[in-house]
């Protein structure tokens, strides 16, 4: 194994995306812990997911769903649920969302995968199911840090959190599973510390 | 729940991100299952990491692994594993990359999470670790998908194959576990069908 690298690298081929987005997506964007104290709109919401629903799942099966935290009881019901690191910070965030996977998710099929009518038939099986709820959601979640990204906005993810207590507390029926716990918001000034190190193309590709 | 609706509405309220980069990486970006006989580099893929292994991870711990098949025999390794329907494509896309999560992932975390030297320790339940290894590794192959499309190239994602037999073939020492396949290339022509309905805005955010 190569040691890691740190990220300042430019890429050595021209990606069709423009520097602008390469780096509003991914090269200057960080992790934020930190917000301004400007709100996030439901249009900003509707925007992202509008762009980010795009995104390919399995049987175009698209089983996250997102639970948005928006009063402050319903943030005071998360936060005890939250690693002690991650309170104070969500307390205060300008948006807090809840990305969950929908285990029901077969239901849509007829609609969403109209060519196969017999796709809801293959999840029977619960714990299947439950595992492709989560695989595909969490690829979304992956597109949704992205979208609040194109959306000009900071995410700060967070899986430090009971993910049991969470469920029981927001989700008593038992169908969305949490996955992921994300701060949405404009970020204040810099990042405080340097971005963490990037493993490199030798310590994560082989070739066959 | 709402109906699910076409893919064609624009956003109600501007992104960051430019329209030429939303219909790149979104909007009219499609999944493919045929590619010209372009091939694919290294030195693209070496692009598309550069670019999206800066997307965020639990501790930074960057779990994906990718396993590039390059060789008509490594190709001929995976293609009974394979589902049917996904066999012919897949033995003329001119690259397939086998995404996988790396179950050895806490052994780089003094290195790529600094600030934690312990951080190693809290993963000495191998369920646990397998776990967040495929949760981060599948956060990052939402990015690498997207990262495909950023470098002008079309990605075909397959779940359809035996996850433990693909596993017992290229990655018999049982770190390495296969979450999804993805052919890559440049498509050919126009998409063959419509693209599939998205659920609408209502069927999947609430808000408390």
């Amino acid at each position: 194994m190569t040691t890691a690298t740190d990220a300042s690298t430019d890429a050595p081929v021209s990606l069709a995306l423009n520097r602008a987005g390469q780096d509003l997506l991914f090269r200057t964007a960080r992790t934020a812990n930190a917000f301004t104290g400007e709100p996030v709109t439901e249009a900003q919401i509707r925007a992202i997911h509008d762009l980010v629903r795009l995104g390919p799942t399995a049987l175009n099966s698209q089983p996250l769903r997102l639970l948005l935290l928006r009063t402050p009881s319903a943030r005071a019901r998360l936060l005890p649920h939250l690693s002690g690191g991650n309170r104070d910070k969500t307390a205060v965030a300008p948006l807090t969302a809840v990305l969950a996977a929908d285990t029901g998710f077969p239901e849509r099929l007829p609609e969403l995968f109209p060519h196969k009518p017999q796709a809801a038939t293959w999840f029977g099986d619960p714990e299947y199911r439950e595992n492709q709820a989560r695989f595909n959601a969490t690829l979304q979640a992956g597109y949704f840090l992205i979208g609040v990204r194109a959306a000009g906005l900071a995410a700060g993810p967070m899986t430090g959190f009971d993910a049991a207590a969470v469920d029981e507390e927001f989700f008593a029926d038992g169908r969305w599973r949490t996955l992921l716990i994300v701060n949405i918001g404009r970020p204040t000034g810099q990042p405080t510390r340097e971005r963490l190190p990037r493993l490199a193309y030798e310590d994560v590709v082989r070739s066959a």
